[in-house]
Parts: structure tokens; sequence; C-alpha cells
């Protein structure tokens, strides 16, 4: 429980003050109250299955209409944790791990406001080649967060008997127990959500921030996808250059992390001190969020150093501000990585490396005025990868990458049913393994 | 060596004599000698890039003008070794695992003749997606199986020193360097193909009949295509029935195996003498050939039990005979599985059953006659995707597999380019692992 607290404080924190965040009118339909509806009518939901276009190119997925409480449900014990007297007009949360907020609004939407989508929502789940299992994992991690909002402990939400019910919920569905969920899609955005029940759910494709938490059987780069996390300032709108950006590297966070975060604290005793860099605690009020905007526009680089796992939520924040990413973290996995060559957006230094005095400064300080502008040429080009608002942002390149998995899916499918039980003495996997030797 | 020139001799006895196989006339102007091309230059082969059609949907793939002693070189030496005295109207010798002759000849078609396919040849690297080594290294394997045909040990030509000389050509190619192969494709359908150079070729998506020559971080499922064996039994074009298919059971094969394939006698002590029951040891005559055709289209279920690896290419000859397939051979690996689903068109029986007495023949009595129709059905649907020849059949299914681990293998390049390199005691590997639990 104490790994986990903190790192749910870790979310908090990063996503600076818990700001309720406004959406355009469509949205309120499905998170007013409705009485109980049956848990697998689709028609009860706010698009209904004929404003929907089939296409023969388009992955087909089936969204389960779960019951609330595994939706809006969360949406409103989130609000009531926090003194909402009227739940029913709460929204779902800014933070980092509202990805999973997106996705349900998406396929929300009806098809033609879908534009450029690689998926198409189908109404009859006998059509759909992947099932799209909505539960807000990473918001019911937070609801009780702060334990002391609670009244009494019978009455206090619990995140881990929320994930016990959505798995014997799910274990109970047809189409889950045909496949042991190898066709499903859940968002697990927040390192520690699902902890409970990975083991259940381990099948299925998770959409992750890192593999910091999972076991390598529970999850992969072959089955599962890296999402990126909701950057939480507001995208530079500026043109490239570097005559505004008087900073050298930009550190704003927490200083004390667990794992491979502990070299935030030495980090900041390295740097500290000097004069081209900024580097310190980051709070979380609404006045700290105005001041990390203006530090991280002004910014040439953009420190993101491991945190408890090693996902850097500052890195979206990093693309999306123009300011170049330099990623001190071994194991990170990053999103999109077929789609996007790192190399040309960001910096990537050994942790070993920048934990030699000046070496990190005397890099930066190094990179000539040419090649940042080209690093920040790439990173408007790729920042629309990390815009979860946009009509063809994060949530279409997510359906894009899950859909990448379907051959695979379906062969595994296959293959798992016609399979002989062998007496094997390890796991039967199949791999995919990193060039050793080094590229010319 | 002995291992491999047993087994050499299998990929002989299976594919029955080797005729010498007629195409048509537009393949001749490939084969016949050219006066020493230049490595890379492709208008010197018979398709020009001009003639080629792009298009945005279809993934680029360039085709290596290798060396000719690496692709028609090996076609004549073939020739030679039996004794033909103008090796310049020698033609691709028919044997099981001909496939990689029908990939080459499929990329030398003009793109309108390539209907249906998934990938468009390009002639600039540069644009290229993929890249398709035409070697043709399965008839390499083949060129000296019987070394008697040799005048002298200096003129016998070594399929061990045209794989090596390959790789060092490859190693060369500023395309493979970049890389490290991995978007590099080869065909290796001999399970003894490029074993002397796997270690060297790992990366690149190999084109096997099963895995079981290559260590796990050399071939796998999720880098890898599983292709069919050519067929050698005439298709069976009469109707789905029974009323013909006299003989319950039908082996026609080698008695004697090594490894998985040592359940062949067994099967042969167990069977011989079953009065519904045809199994004999298989010969290589063109007599023998007919015999078996008959045999496969008059049996209702055909045996397909392990080899020296465990694909069996006698499961193709099932399935184009339309004799429903009983596969005793629990590690088999099976051709576009996402796409077929086994369990529909075969009989999956666990070895360890196979050898109770009484088992197989009792358990395919009990099979009724709708089940079998249902079989029949099933196999007429699929068996285009085990037809080489055919304009939609299995050179387009593989292009097709191929094309699916394109964002893997451009991720795993990105990936491992910007990736640190760590201290790892195990290789870093993603792994996809099959279901250990019973699906419903």
């Amino acid at each position: 429980m104490a790994r986990k607290s903190s790192f749910v404080k870790q979310a908090i924190a990063c996503s600076a003050c818990l700001v309720l965040v406004l959406y355009a009118a469509y949205f309120t339909t499905f998170l007013r109250p409705a009485s109980s509806p049956p848990p697998l009518d689709i028609r009860d939901g706010v698009v209904v299955g004929s404003t929907i276009t089939l296409s023969a190119n388009r992955i087909k997925v089936y969204m389960y209409n779960l019951p609330r409480q595994f939706t809006a449900g969360i949406i409103e014990e989130f609000a009531r944790a926090r003194g909402s007297t009227d739940v029913s007009k709460s929204w779902y949360p800014g933070h980092q791990h509202m990805g999973e907020w997106h996705l349900l609004a998406d396929l929300n939407r009806t098809d033609e406001d879908r534009v450029g989508s690689p998926v198409v929502r189908v109404a009859d789940p006998d059509e759909a080649e992947l099932f799209y299992v909505p539960f807000l994992s990473s918001l019911s991690l937070l609801v009780n967060v702060n334990r002391r909002l609670a009244v009494a402990d019978d009455q206090v939400y619990s995140d881990e008997k929320m994930q016990e019910e959505l798995v014997q919920w799910l274990e109970q569905q047809e189409y889950w127990r045909r496949n042991n969920g190898r066709d499903h899609v859940i968002a697990a955005g927040d390192p520690n959500a699902l902890n409970r029940v990975m083991e259940r759910v381990k099948n299925s494709v998770l959409l992750l921030s890192d593999f910091g938490r999972v076991r390598p059987d529970q999850g992969s780069l072959i089955k599962d996808v890296i999402v990126p996390y909701a950057h939480r300032i507001n995208p530079y709108k500026g043109e490239i250059g570097v005559k505004k950006r008087n900073t050298l590297l930009l550190f704003m966070g927490n200083r004390y992390r667990k794992d491979g975060g502990r070299i935030r604290d030495l980090l900041f005793r390295l740097l500290e001190g000097d004069k081209d860099v900024i580097i310190k605690e980051g709070t979380q009020s609404r006045e700290d969020r105005r001041a990390a905007n203006r530090a991280m526009h002004t910014s040439k680089f953009c420190l993101n150093p491991a945190g408890d796992t090693p996902s850097a939520c500052r890195l979206f924040d990093a693309i999306v501000s123009l300011c170049v990413p330099v990623i001190v973290s071994d194991s990170i996995e990053l999103p999109f990585e077929d789609v996007i060559d790192y190399r040309k957006i960001a910096i990537l230094v050994r942790t070993k490396d920048s934990l030699q005095p000046g070496y990190l400064t005397n890099l930066l300080r190094g990179v000539s005025t040419e090649r940042i502008l080209e690093f920040q040429k790439e990173l408007k080009q790729v920042s629309h990868y990390f815009e979860y608002k946009e009509p063809n942002g994060a949530v279409n390149e997510i359906w894009r990458q899950v859909s990448q998995k379907l051959p695979l899916i379906k062969l595994m499918i296959n293959r798992d049913k016609r399979l002989i039980k062998r007496d094997l003495t390890e796991p039967d996997c199949s791999c995919l393994c990193t060039s050793l030797t080094d590229a010319v």
C-alpha cells in the first residue's frame, strides 16, 4: 500500500492541481446519472448503432456499456470525496492519465465526428474484432488518494474492490470468456492501475505508460501499447527559435523518488546553482502551473529523469512546449515508436553519464542553435501525436497502434485453441529481442 | 553433417522425383545467363522500374538484384550436378520448398500482373520499407545432396560456402548495415536452409517452415512468417463427399525419422494391418507419385506425423486433396494462423494419445459423414492459401503476413538506435505467451 499511495501522490503532483475540466456539451449526456442501465444494452448509451457507418477497411470495435459504477460512477465518487454536493454535475478531472477519458469520449462520438479513426464502433459484439473495456482505471486510483476525505471506512470508495468487481463482471461476459480476454483492450495509464487484477487481465491489450509495474509475461511491446501522458502544460504556439529561450536546462518536479527515480536527488545536487539551469521542486498550485508554463516556454532543454517507474509525464509537457527533452531513464519505453524516431526530437543520456559533474551542461552547451532548431521543427511535426483533444491526435494513433496488433491477436487466439497442451517447464512464448550488435 | 544430409534426403523424398518444372515463357529471361550484372542495378533485371505502379496503401519492397551465383546460378549448378550439358536451358526444379522460386518470380512480374498483392516493388531502395533477398537457400541445399554426382572436390558446389558469401555480400550493403538486416526478408523454407549463417541473419524476417532448427532468439512467431510447403499432389477437383473415399486413414512416407519423427515407426506398428488403413513407406518414383495422388483423393483422413522437425510437407498435400489432415506433431507451427482456424480443417491429436492402440482409428471411425463434409468444405475454402501458382494464393498471403510485421520492425529499428546500452544479464526481449488457462 505504501508503494502505491506514494505513486498516486506523484500522479497528483505531476498533474498540478486537480482542476475539473469542462468538456463540450455533447459529452454531458454520458455523465448524467441514468437509472441503472442494463450492462450490455448499447441502445442505452449516448450513440446508438444506427448512427454508425461501417467501413471495410476499419477495425470493428465493440465498447462495453459497463455498469456505470466503473465509468461515470467513478467520476461522481471522485467529486463526492472532494465535498461536491451535486455529483451529477461533476466532470472528469484533468490529470496526466486522463487519456482513458478521451478514449471513452471518442467512442461515444458519432462515427461522422470520429474523423480519421482507424476503428469503427459496432453495436453488435458478434461483428466486433476488438472489445474496449472503458473502465476509468487511473481515476479509480485517485478517488481516495487522500483518505482523510472519507467519512467512515465502510463508506470509503475502494479502488481494489472496484478492480475485483470489474474483473468478476468481465469474467461473466461471453466475449471475454471466448478468448480469455485476448481481443479486449483496457486502459491502465497509471503504472499502478489494475495492479490488483493484472494477472487476470494480462492477455488483453493494455494501454500502458511503461512496464515498470508489470511482469514481462503480463505486459510487453508485442502485446501492449505504450500511450502518452496527457500534457498539463499549454502547447507553445510561437515559432521555433531560441531568442526567447534563455534558460539552458529546466527541471521542475519532485526531488525524491524511488527506484530509478533516485537519480533525481543526485541531479539536483549536481545542477543546483548552475547559472544557466533552473532546477526546483515542483508543487501543485495553480500559480506554480503558470510558472511552469512560462519556464518550459523559455527554456532550450527540459530534463526528464525517471520517476518511480521509467516513464516521465514531463516528457510530453516538454514536447508540446518545444523544449527539447533530455531523457535520463535507461529503461524508458516511448509511445508510437514505429512512427516517431525519438533521436530526432530528444537527447537520450545514459544515467551513469548524466551523474558526472558538468557532463549534462557541457553536452547541452555544445548543441548548436541550428541543431536546436532542427529538434524544435521535428517536435512541432510530431506534437499532434500527443494531443488527446485533437481530431487526429493521440486517440486515433492509439487505435492505430492497437489495430496493428490484431493479426497477432487473431493468430494467438487460433493457436491457443488448437495447441496441444505439453508438459513444458517454461511458458511457451514468442519473442522479439533488441539487436545486440551496434547499428552502423 | 550427417544430420543435415539426412534431412535433405527427406526433402527429396517428400518431393517425389525431381522433375524439372516448365514455367510460362515470361520467366525465361531471368534464367538466361547474363554477363555479370552489377549487383544493385535493377535496370539489369527483367522488370524495369518504369513498369511499376506505386500505391499509397501498399508496402514498398526493394528486391536486391543479387549476383547471379545466388539465384539463376544455383539453378544451373543443380542442373550441372545432374549431368545437364546445356545448363542455360535449365529450370527451377519442382520440390517442396520451391516457394522461394515463386516469391522471386512474383516480384519479377510487372505490377499489373501482380493482382491483389499487398506489396509493390520499387526500383529505388531509398523508397523501400522492406528489402527482399531472393537467395534460393533451399535449392542451394539440394544441389549436391548426392555427392557422387561431383567430379572432384574443388569443383563441388558448396552450399555452406554460398551461405557465407551471401552474408558477406549483404554485410557490405548500405541498406543491410543501416538496420542490421531487420527490414530484410529472406526465404529459408527448408529447416536447414541458411543454417550456417543463421546467427548473422537472425534479425531479418525469415520465411520458415517451422522453428525446428532455429533458436528462440533467432526465429519466432513475432518476427518471422511460417510458410506452407509447395504441395506435390494434384489438387482434388471433384465435389466434396465420402462416397469415393473408401480408405479411412492414409499415410505414405518415411518410416524412420529422428527426434519427433520417431513416432512414425511406432505408428506404423500400430496401424499396419488395419483393414481401413493404408500405411506404407513412400518412395520417389513417378509411378509412386501417381499412386499417392490416387490414394490421397480416395481417403477420408490423411496422417501427418512430425518428421525430423515438427512441420509436415504432407499436410499441404492433404489439404489440396480434401483429405482431412490428422496432425500428430505437438510442437507444429502452422502457416497463416491469423486467417486460418486449423481446428476447422484438421484433427490435431496429442502424440501420447495417438500411440494408444486403437485410439486413432476409433477416433476417426467416430467422425460422422456430416462432420467430414464440413471439414472438406472448409478445406476447399482455404486451399487457395496453399497454391503458390494462383494469382491470389500463397505468395500474396506471405507478403500480407510480412507486411503485418512492418510496424513492429519500424518500432524495433527506432528503439534499437536510441536504446541506452545497459548491463543486462539476459537479452532484452519482448514476448507474447500462450494462454495457459483453458479457453471456454
